[in-house]
């Protein structure tokens, strides 16, 4: 009888002693536009758009509203919210284009390839833009499953891939949004039972833009409000999938854009909501995207932050929130942001700009350092924007940037500029571009 | 001492009789010049270009008069001499751009692959453009080596490949025909004591045409001329090698062109040399290729054959040559012509001519019908073509197809459509094009 009882006492405190507490690894959904502009939702003060899906996150959850995306446009945006470092590691200072043998390292490591070290199926649907090349595409780089259009929809040879093929090269964009919805769900019905991570990366709103046959003179803003309400009534489908499956409480969905509006796309492009400048520019409006979060039950209701966050941030902070270890020798950029989600935590609060591989600007505080610009005349496909001189602005009394504060305050000039060259040592010596386009010499025949 | 002489014996009778006798494989090295015309070479009537290495195939071995590519266009003719198949059985009805996402299929039997169950060392240098991604490269299709551009040089995005990545971006068109050579030269050094096939794929003389600073201002013919005496040099260092290391008489060697003259390059271009039009048209100037053949003891020197050959004959002929046996259920459009090469042998002559994918001609013996065509206003790409009726064309008194022949001869005319329609029967159900250019909808924006 003794022997028994000691028996079962020591099953009991094994039970207790050698099985590690289950872990409660929380669901990511991460859900991405493409050149959707900082005043292109309701919650940011569109007028003439509503998204109330998307608003939800931020009135369940947080609203960043200076969230900064790591460039200005697509790819080096992309190639830093995956892996949390600046682009301009990378040598990733421009776009890819489908004549582009290149793409993002296989040696980066992804914040997939860090939720599989947790047993996390990681999925992605959408647009990549990160190398189309077999090496490059998502299913080496972390992620279980792909299905998507590689790269930007304007370009040639526009396709669906899955996995690592093409699965159809009749792409009707009108249904995009459509389908990369109903791919989402699909993927979060099947792994209702153990934890994902999802990146969701629209095409949309990036021009050409296309909305279904549904949306159509669905909003008050022509056929661009329609295309950001339908990718509205995407996020909306998504959260009622978690909601439905029961997983709101273990989901953290946050929504995001990789970089300002196209404003030279006029009424295809979208909005920069009083900002200045957009898409390919290191102003506010290139760099600022509405971002929301929710997480119910860890993130508290309607919660604002109104200071520096940055796409790269995500990175370290899902790490944390999912307690994986990341390698210490490769330098991370963001920082773990996961006590501003669910607590009083606050983040540091600087920011470097890079226009492509040049540094051209830092933040600190309330005040921006902008380097000298020589001026752009202007093209079909980037607005002109005049010449300036060093400027200083205070980004919370003048965040449309119009008032150069630059000679009235000249040591605050000079401990910007100070603080900028440290930080851009930091990065130490950076690679060479690996976006460049190559050209052969046409010089005497056009094309063939 | 019986027993003794009887295990002697039975030894001796054991090693004749159970070791198969070694078989002489014939190493294969195959030349390709890209659009390269018919009257570009010295022996084939060129004035101003002097080609003496290429010229010394032919007097050393077999030229070929009447020899057609499958297609006046690239890679449906690169498809062809690969599997010996008429391109449009694998759709392939244009050529491939940087922006393609498809290629030859990969279930295509090449002669690399055939030549591999002969245990041949399998090697390729130059130009593919067979497909860039992955899956259609030269090692996915039996080449155990690859270097080279993997399509045109006048495409976005010229780099060089080693084996199955991109190995320079930064590609000195200047030097392609002498790195070219060097990795020819290489590649047969190194596989000298085993037999080898290896494809040397010119990207010359595509435009833009480039020569080395050698050969510049080398030939009457301008820049053309110097880049065509430059692959004349190749030729003769790849002959050289072969004779150095001992293995000219075990090597069989040919030269050939993978359609005609550019004519729209104008003074970039080559010259077809008196037959009607060139590259881009199924009039004999598209269709018809210089080509020769060395194999020293084998092909009787100075033969020449004046009847039609075709590029997809290359494929049994090797086939055949080495004794490797071809799947019977792979319909193959070429024919064996080892008997033509070695002794007296006559080949069927007969050839269909495709514009792309559809059906534009056939020839028997000396006559050539033509189907109408609609004419083509011209552009800086492709010649202006008056539109002609249906035509009939008696090669050998008229090789410059001036003379419609077809109100004279209807019954011949008759006789040659229903031939040819046989010969389309016998291709069956043609797959969809692969080649098509997929098209981003462009009406919004042009390009970013």
């Amino acid at each position: 009888m003794k022997i028994v009882l000691l028996i079962l006492t020591w099953s009991l405190l094994s039970a207790f002693t050698f099985a590690a507490p289950k872990e409660t690894l929380p669901n990511i959904i991460f859900i991405f536009a493409d050149d959707l502009g900082y005043g292109d939702l309701s919650r940011f003060g569109a007028k003439d758009i509503a998204t109330p899906n998307i608003d939800q996150l931020g009135k369940q959850g947080i609203t960043f509203t200076e969230f900064y995306s790591a460039s200005s446009i697509c790819s080096p945006s992309r190639a830093a919210l995956l892996t949390g470092r600046m682009p301009q590691r990378m040598g990733i200072n421009g776009v890819f284009f489908p004549d582009s043998w290149l793409g993002m390292p296989p040696e980066e490591v992804t914040i997939a390839e860090v939720l599989k070290t947790k047993n996390y199926y990681t999925g992605m649907v959408g647009k990549w833009h990160l190398g189309h090349h077999h090496k490059f595409l998502p299913k080496q780089q972390g992620f279980d499953e792909y299905f998507g259009i590689p790269y930007s929809n304007d370009m040639d040879g526009v396709v669906y891939m899955r996995d690592n093929d093409v699965e159809s090269m009749q792409v009707d964009q009108s249904l995009i949004t459509q389908t990369y919805t109903q791919e989402s769900l699909a993927f979060i019905e099947k792994n209702k039972h153990q934890p994902f991570f999802l990146y969701v990366s629209h095409n949309m709103p990036h021009t050409p833009i296309y909305a279904s046959k549904a949306f159509l003179g669905s909003s008050k803003r022509g056929l661009y409000g329609d295309v950001i309400q339908e990718l509205d009534w995407s996020v909306g489908q998504i959260v009622n999938k978690v909601e439905e499956l029961g997983l709101l409480d273990n989901t953290l969905i946050i929504f995001s854009s990789d970089n300002g509006p196209w404003l030279a796309m006029k009424e295809f492009g979208g909005s920069a909501g009083g900002l200045r400048e957009g898409k390919m520019y290191t102003f506010e409006g290139g760099m600022r995207v509405p971002t929301l979060a929710m997480w119910k039950g860890k993130i508290p209701a309607g919660k604002q932050y109104n200071n520096v966050v940055t796409q790269m941030d995500w990175f370290p902070t899902f790490a944390a929130i999912t307690h994986a270890t990341l390698n210490k020798n490769i330098p991370i950029d963001g920082e773990d942001i996961s006590n501003v989600l669910t607590s009083n935590g606050t983040r540091n609060s600087t920011f470097v700009y890079f226009d492509n591989a040049k540094i051209d600007g830092y933040r600190s505080g309330d005040w921006k350092l902008k380097l000298p610009y020589q001026g752009y005349a202007g093209s079909h496909w980037k607005n002109a924007v005049a010449a300036h001189d060093l400027s200083l602005f205070n980004l919370k009394s003048d965040p449309a940037e119009s008032i150069n504060l630059a000679s009235k305050y000249p040591k605050k000039v000079a401990k910007l500029q100070h603080e900028m060259l440290q930080q851009v040592k930091r990065l130490g010596e950076l690679p060479a571009n690996i976006t460049v386009r190559q050209k052969a010499d046409l010089s005497q025949v056009s094309k063939k």
